[in-house]
């Protein structure tokens, strides 16, 4: 039997349900054998938390991660008890303060991987909006980690047992997309996409498709001319270097088609041309899964539902699902 | 038991695998009782089908549709033998009279149903290319049959067992879609669904879901003004009217909630916001159904398939689930 892979957990969002989620899942019987938590954040907070959900844990540094029944914890901020209470955020003071927390726990749980001394890192939900009120203008945990790793590119990827999306644009307007879709852009998510499912998912050959941005991928230049200016040539390009990829291709019935085994992913345009069909299949069990870094990432992928928070009743699907995926990815 | 629907169904393109399911469908034991067809097109595509299919069938005039065995003709057009091949045309002439063919079957089983001669109207697909070579320029089916009852507004709606979506946009760049979308036209689409859910799908009190146009619908503003401006006004102008509809929402997480029963149909701003998810759900059983017309008029959703036309192969599964819907909707 293999050891435990140590994964860091960054707390996300104190008033979340991030710190719930994340205990809830680390003492699951289908999990706690198979990894050694190293959590991240505000000591309290996760003390809080398990005395709230009932759980009894032992605490240790994190050298001790792994030992039967110690939880490993590393402090990465300090929040006062009127910061520390689930649920919305009752001022931008306290806003403020847990976003700062947040970060702090990204940061810190980032360098744990670094360092070597965890084998992959999980991120728990952040308020993108918190984050900014501590000063820290990140469009998501995504970009940051890339920022932390040298500006390398990455992309978001969705992973599901039926399905793989990863997508070419993420956080912004729709009428922003077809501005800035580009030729490199597409080309890159392509490589980046194939290179993963080789690399982490152990993929010999990937199969991989892409989705055109207009409906039926712009009928032969009918709708839109995107399909044959950007993504034609960024799928030849793509096939040059050795990738087996198709596309543009109608992503209205493409995503049968993966599921049915077709495809090992799906590279799609825009966010909800990936997750609308991503979340239909996989609503609680989705795992969010960042392409390009030097480490394995995963994330649930839910947000804060801060209106859940403290009440016990968020489920811990999805970061169980994130957790596994973690461990099946981290370099054994 | 009922008397069995009269159905008048036009053939499509003769050269797509049009007729191949209409008969297939026609003949498939689920659906022989309940329907009385009428078959709209060239009659020796209709014949040369039968034969290629094994399919021993009697061909009588419309007004004997429903007699046992027999299978109703009305003839609108008269192709030569050279434009009767099923697969790809082999060149512009044959693509034009193909064309030609498909739009005259439209026009003749629109008619029908507009003298009362049949319930409903179900449509073959059609190469709109071919149409347009024909001389007609026309976006589609729905288009075609709203000019011909006089401009009506129409929306397409997708439905299947677990999940309906109506479309507010349909088929145009998706550059265009944020420039297209007006306050009017969400609120036209909005109604025009509670309307249909309420008199052709029999729900008292239809539940409405409407999507975001940009991803996490904006997410308060940070992605697009589209949410604020455009979408939440019509909600709340069709809630003014007296319809339970919520939105916008984060279009991503929208369909699980719809499939797990909490809305009736989900109206998307664009085509593949909607028909993504909805085709992973309903792949081969999908229906395309016209909201807004003074009549039934339902159409399998997929298209001519002219790689597989002739061979015999084609799937009439859509086209089964259109001939069943256009019988359950149609006026007793």
């Amino acid at each position: 039997m293999s050891s435990p892979v140590r994964i860091a957990i960054s707390m996300g969002d104190p008033a979340g349900i991030g710190p719930e989620v994340t205990l809830k899942a680390i003492t699951s019987p289908i999990l706690s054998a198979a990894i050694a938590p190293i959590l991240v954040g505000d000591a309290a907070v996760w003390r809080e938390t398990a005395d709230r959900l009932g759980l009894s844990l032992e605490f240790r540094p994190p050298r001790q991660a792994g030992r039967a029944g110690a939880v490993a914890l590393v402090e990465a901020s300090t929040l006062e008890a009127a910061t520390r209470v689930p649920g919305w955020p009752r001022d931008a003071a306290t806003a403020a303060a847990c976003g700062e927390a947040a970060y702090a726990a990204i940061l810190a749980a980032a360098r744990l991987v670094q360092d070597g001394q965890a084998a992959a890192l999980v991120t728990a939900p952040i308020s993108k909006a918190h984050v900014a009120a501590a000063g820290h203008d990140i469009p998501g945990h995504t970009e940051l980690l890339a920022a932390l790793c040298g500006g390398v590119p990455v992309r978001m990827m969705m992973a599901g047992d039926r399905l793989r999306v990863v997508l070419a644009t993420t956080h912004m307007a729709l009428a922003e997309v077809p501005r800035r879709l580009t030729r490199e852009l597409i080309l890159e998510t392509i490589m980046l996409t194939a290179d993963s499912l080789h690399r982490h998912f152990a993929l010999a050959a990937p199969r991989v498709a892409v989705a055109g941005l207009n409906p039926h991928a712009g009928e032969d230049g009918r709708f839109g001319d995107e399909e044959g200016r950007l993504i034609a040539p960024a799928v030849q390009g793509a096939r040059q270097l050795g990738v087996n990829v198709e596309g543009p291709l109608a992503a209205d019935g493409l995503f049968a088609q993966a599921v049915n085994g077709r495809y090992d992913a799906i590279v799609c345009m825009y966010h909800d041309q990936g997750l609308g069909p991503f979340k239909l299949l996989h609503f609680a069990d989705g795992v969010n899964f960042t392409v390009g870094l030097p480490f394995i990432r995963t994330s649930p992928d839910h947000g804060t539902a801060f209106d859940l928070a403290g009440t016990g009743q968020a489920d811990p699907s999805s970061m169980i699902a994130a957790l596994r995926l973690a461990a099946r990815l981290a370099p054994g």
